[in-house]
């Protein structure tokens, strides 16, 4: 098939039936930061820890046995290297999945767990999709497309026909963006079966280059693409893809680091779900007060989970800096009996709460007779921070943020 | 009601039916680690983050117009306080929550934001529960017992109800064990409608106050209980869940602090999912080896997710530390150009990931003409680390782990 229908993803369905798991959807209503319903599709519980593998096992349904015998190939740094490598063990037919030198161990392990042969190369997934060609000519194997395919799109597709069931008065569905695989999918099976349906689609703000294709009306390249959301961080867009976004798609929304990083944040902390900064977009595109759907039933697909730890450290640190939650002060005090203890109390008295505190007597930046501190502290808010800061200035500590 | 029975528990399913929510349960095996099909029931996907909203609410659902009427008071620093506030919320009836001093900052918030009146009062929980006694004196207002009350048991019961519905042919249900109101729920559930399903009850080995009970034949106290499943760290359990556990549960295990962890991180990690202490205990005792189940169908409780992301990256970091996935170490090199270049060199050539290079002149620590260079590396597993330090000593680089 070249296009994809309604008929071709209910069908997938049914292929997918004993394979993927119908993935749960919860309230995700944030009364105090939004005026519609929420509801969260979650994805991130999806087996590999995201939808790519739905696509994937159809993709490797379609194939003749003899195309199987070959083995399959993919070129991928994430979530597609991972649902690959599960559908072709299920099918038990060996996979080839080029990934970049510099992807995390935790993906390469992740891949090579769900039974792939992981070949390093190059540094960037161009180097790798050259190489997976070049596999592809030595092997006979078949390439299977991260989004620009019909049984990809149409796997895909099939979280729309879970979520109507879920949700049936469901008025909008709002799913990430990269190549378009996803949004090709969910869009094409909810329309047809709810002509009324509003479809959001988000992207970084840092790589919007499907909104960019259908402003310029074709299929039209970035020249760069670096965002947390490494997941949608996609040049240019499928050529299949983008023209059933462009048929069914009603909206585009970017979001930028910030916003994504504080999505991330809460539904790690309200919701207690680990996404991905691809997985959080549809999120941080409600949370944001972009989607102005008073009183609506909004779906937001959280599409991944696949976050590497640190990097998922990182970013709770920085979205607690941010909100005046953590933050690092340093000072200099007397360096006698009983000043320390003098400050510190200022800050328990103010309801703060002391995590670290490093007292360096012999720093070069402090006078002789002084010592340097360096606090982290634990605040409610960017108000109880500036409280606290104004109340240490008062009593005559001259306190600086780190 | 003093006892419970299966009636009860029915009938507080009825109750619960429209303001709790029926938490997925999905697949949790982990083939690598266990040879049992294991199941992991998201409570901590419940609303409040925690299963004790069940209990809270089915608790003030009993009260009479009369007594709702005079508000509700509960002490807690966790999972009860957030319950019961949504739960009189949904009343709208007051409830206020005594809360320690030390009580984490997101704790108090959530608490707030859920509509309860919070009151800090004294550093543990026995100061609270005194405060709350008096308040209950002065304003007549329903004490919510966290763990010891019939409506709560059969509360939390409900969630034994939905698993036999989820997972049918379950042949084990293994739940954390603090004041013993979540197992007994779900034991005697459980155990009426199938008497041939399995128990197990887990406690943190650093607060078995349930397990001692049962092997003392009655409720015994526990000098010290602290762990890090701080939800689960109480040191008498409640009469009435005694003597229900003791009549039902089959088997008790205990898991350490770093087996917690542990549980904590692959939840995380693997299952996308957060975890608190208490919440992860049961899975823990998967994990550890410590449920012998060949072959059967395990259903492990995750009953709460409410843990301080501070905590939670925390435990982050000492985990992968533990795993020999991120490593701090320390050297001293020759202050030349180059020097710090072939070290890095040495290093990602082996494949290790340089996370953070600190490179200090001055450092006492360091001979004059020397520099020390501190570390941060992420390494595959303890092998991998292994043999990059060994790699590192046949180089010529003293190297310290941190």
């Amino acid at each position: 098939m070249q296009t994809v229908s309604l008929a071709e993803i209910k069908n997938a369905r049914v292929v997918l039936e004993n394979t993927v798991r119908k993935t749960d959807v919860i309230n995700g209503s944030v009364n105090d930061l939004c005026d519609c319903s929420v509801y969260l599709k979650l994805e991130n519980l999806q087996r590999t820890g995201a939808f790519k593998v739905r696509g994937a096992y159809n993709k490797i349904y379609s194939l003749t046995p003899e195309q199987r015998g070959k083995g399959v190939i993919a070129s991928s740094a994430g979530n597609h290297a991972q649902g690959v490598a599960l559908a072709a063990s299920i099918f038990d037919i060996k996979s080839t999945i080029v990934m970049p030198e510099t992807a995390p161990l935790s993906k390469i392990t992740a891949t090579q767990k769900y039974g792939g042969d992981v070949i390093l190369h190059g540094s960037v997934y161009d180097d790798c999709y050259v190489k997976a060609v070049e596999i592809q000519n030595a092997t006979g194997g078949i390439f299977i497309h991260p989004f620009d395919d019909p049984h990809i799109i149409a796997g895909q597709g099939t979280i729309a026909l879970e979520v109507l069931e879920q949700i049936p008065d469901a008025d909008v569905i709002i799913a990430p963006v990269g190549g378009g695989g996803l949004i090709s999918g969910i869009a094409l099976a909810a329309k047809s079966i709810n002509p009324k349906i509003k479809i959001i689609a988000v992207e970084s703000s840092n790589a919007p280059s499907m909104k960019k294709s259908v402003e310029e009306n074709k299929p039209t390249s970035l020249k760069s693409a670096a965002t947390i959301a490494d997941g949608i961080a996609v040049k240019t867009p499928g050529t299949l893809t983008y023209k059933i976004v462009s048929q069914y798609v009603d909206e585009f929304i970017t979001v930028d680091e910030d916003e994504i990083a504080k999505a991330i944040l809460m539904l790690l902390e309200r919701f207690k779900l680990v996404s991905e900064g691809a997985g959080a977009v549809s999120f941080a595109a409600v949370l944001s007060g972009k989607v102005k759907m008073p009183g609506k039933k909004v779906v937001a697909i959280i599409s991944g989970g696949n976050i590497d730890v640190n990097v998922l450290s990182r970013i709770v640190d920085k979205g607690l800096a941010k909100a005046g939650r953590k933050t690092e002060l340093t000072t200099t005090i007397l360096d006698k009996p009983g000043r320390l203890q003098n400050m510190l109390k200022v800050i328990s008295d103010m309801g703060a709460n002391i995590v670290e505190v490093y007292h360096n007597r012999i720093s070069m930046e402090a006078e002789l007779g002084c010592a340097r501190v360096d606090l982290v502290l634990e605040t409610q808010d960017n108000k109880h921070l500036e409280e606290l800061l104004a109340e240490l200035h008062s009593k005559g500590y001259k306190v600086d943020r780190l």
